[in-house]
């Protein structure tokens, strides 16, 4: 997200396309402090104004308890890889009545994710979906090493909904669609993908990023394999 | 692979099924020198019977250049995981002239899986197959994480047919369902699954065995994944 | 942390041995919702009774930046391994003028170590101290893999002193020894290490506590070897 | 090792420094075919020339138990990581009754390590030396993560002796002399070090080879401390 055209551009592009929601990134955890941090609460604004023109709920991530308030129109809460055991951001938002998107922590255990998402469901939110987004490996051919047997593992010991997050596993666009055939065939419930208008010229995880036109693509295939499964996007 | 009736009883078992290779170890690395190390020789002629009762080809593990002539009715040689980088294996294998099954090592990166398949190729034989079984990480759910990315990697550098071993990569039979359906619709060429006749009982790796019946049903699924994927098993 | 008496008994038998810092859990990062979670604005009491009592200066772990309040008479905030990339608690940390205790993260390279340390000094906080805790690797012996080659990597990216926390490395309390010597060897600024006066009965982290009397040799061990490095306990 | 006069005048160097052993490979494990793979028979000479020019004796990584007849003036046998698991050629040397050099596998477990020793073992050689080298993991600041944690659990469980290789540990040349320092303390028996002398120009290796200069100065600072621990060198 970096500016309103921009944002709004992308959220009818990816409507278009079959998207059930849209994450823009206002608070970014970046890794050094010296990198771009997202746009705080004008970030929030734009997305919210993406979700006026669009009418698709948004979804955005918190870093901070006491934000909790600029989050009221927000539809879906993400807990990042970097939060999921900070477990007062975790117990704060088990008292509020939103669905929490939980990605897993970068070198979790499945146990400690379910552990995490009953950090919040013990305060009395039981809205919780779970995001496996890769974990750290030795492996270097791919960001992060996609654990796709953390979905029938979670199913097995959870009720919870699990998705995946193709674009922050890999961090190689050309791999977010074989991964994403493959999460929708081990019984992922949903797909979480990164657009830009121009990711060449993004300010933050262009690399990772499809265009509209890519993700266009990408969504033809995931609803035929989604049909497959018996599932309606 | 423990008795003559059991062996051939469980190939008939999986052609029916619509298997299309039989493997069965006769030389099998075991960790401790005190666990079941196979049949050996006598593992190997079980293993021929299996195949002229059943016209399956047969795929087994070679553990040292010096039986090579013992394989000369074996259709697939394996080279397992401990053996990735046993270049001396490597190398005496591509003066052969029989497909290697090449399983990735343990914690062995796709460019040093790929270098592997090169000790076999530069040397004449280059009828290599990769397996991918799973790597080793933190996480302790499975007995290793499967890291199926590593089909679409392999696909972008290498012409080479990959399958897939769920079996070995989860330790966890009801997890060969699920990972076989995301393996096939990664791109996977084939798969490679464990069955036993009576798992509980198994003298190895009977906790991760289908039992023929499972088998029978994980192909029918699978079977629909290849023909939606536009491959004939 | 669990009574006034134990704390002051513990805290004078430390003292003894050489201890300079007195590290007490009031704030309890655990994996579960429903494990022991620290006695809170309690243990902090009590840990400012250990502090009158002996002269030591007091090290304890924060988890929300909410809390800072309660921390006016802790000597040193530590940030628990979990946090370290907790940036918005960082960057309220870097407000304060306190020590910060950073904690390697589970699975942290030292790059991004480094970075939360930036996270911190950015907002105008210089004092930051690294404490290497063990990293999470495929490595079963031990509850995680201590990382000794992190002190000589520091020292050669930044100036900040390394302390080493054997005791949540380890996790064995027989491998203290040996690990804090080799810390010392490889050139650490200091140590961390779990003491409890009745280990077999403690409500969290027993199985990793030395007794004071364990401790007591280790001290002894200790001394030596910072003697013969040219440095002073 | 690459010429005659390169070889003999390191091992002298060397010498002088105390070493009481000389390692060099012949036979090199490269992760490409098409890597320098070492001068094989002619490296074989070469080193002995060494052993005969210094009195020291030679060690030699073996990677086929079929070259075990050129090894009848090689003083103790290296299997390298790579062939920690290659049970077949561990049996051989089982049956030899030179020492064996057992270099940790790239992510072996300290048990399949020791159960390896026990393929050699069980064989009739007890003669079996560890070698720590680090293992894989997610960090990347060094080659890999030297655990010296394997020290004290191998002197718990196994009364064979324990060395460790720095260089190959962290690839990091200046990192040697702090992580030999760190292995004595922490209980090592020995220590592996490469020398090269021109190590920019080294044909494999080079980047974490030390000068013959700083390799006496590294010794130097060891015999201190084997000395402090109540070793002599």
């Amino acid at each position: 997200m970096e500016t309103e055209e921009q944002i709004i551009e992308v959220a009818e592009d990816v409507k278009r396309s079959g998207a059930k929601f849209l994450r823009g990134g206002a608070f970014k955890p970046r890794t050094s402090p010296y990198a771009f941090q997202g746009l705080h609460n004008e970030g929030l604004k734009l997305l919210l104004k993406a979700k006026q023109a669009t009418g698709l709920p948004i979804v955005t991530e918190i870093m901070n308890p006491n934000h909790l308030d600029m989050f009221n129109d927000v539809d879906i809460i993400q807990v990042g890889a970097r939060n999921m055991q900070n477990f007062e951001l975790l117990k704060e938002l088990g008292r509020c009545n939103k669905p929490i998107l939980l990605k897993r922590g970068l070198a979790n255990t499945i146990e400690e994710w379910v552990m995490s998402a009953e950090y919040i469901m013990s305060e009395g939110n039981e809205n919780v979906i779970f995001c496996e987004r890769g974990i750290r490996t030795y492996e270097t051919f791919c960001r992060n090493t996609l654990d796709l047997s953390a979905i029938p593992a979670l199913k097995s010991i959870s009720h919870l909904p699990v998705i995946v997050d193709p674009s922050h596993a890999t961090g190689l666009p050309w791999m977010v669609e074989p991964m994403s055939k493959a999460a929708i065939a081990a019984g992922a419930d949903g797909l979480m993908i990164e657009v830009h208008n121009d990711p060449k010229n993004a300010l933050c995880d262009g690399a990772q990023s499809l265009t509209p036109e890519q993700f266009d693509n990408v969504m033809g295939t995931v609803r035929r394999y989604a049909e497959f499964e018996g599932k309606v996007i």
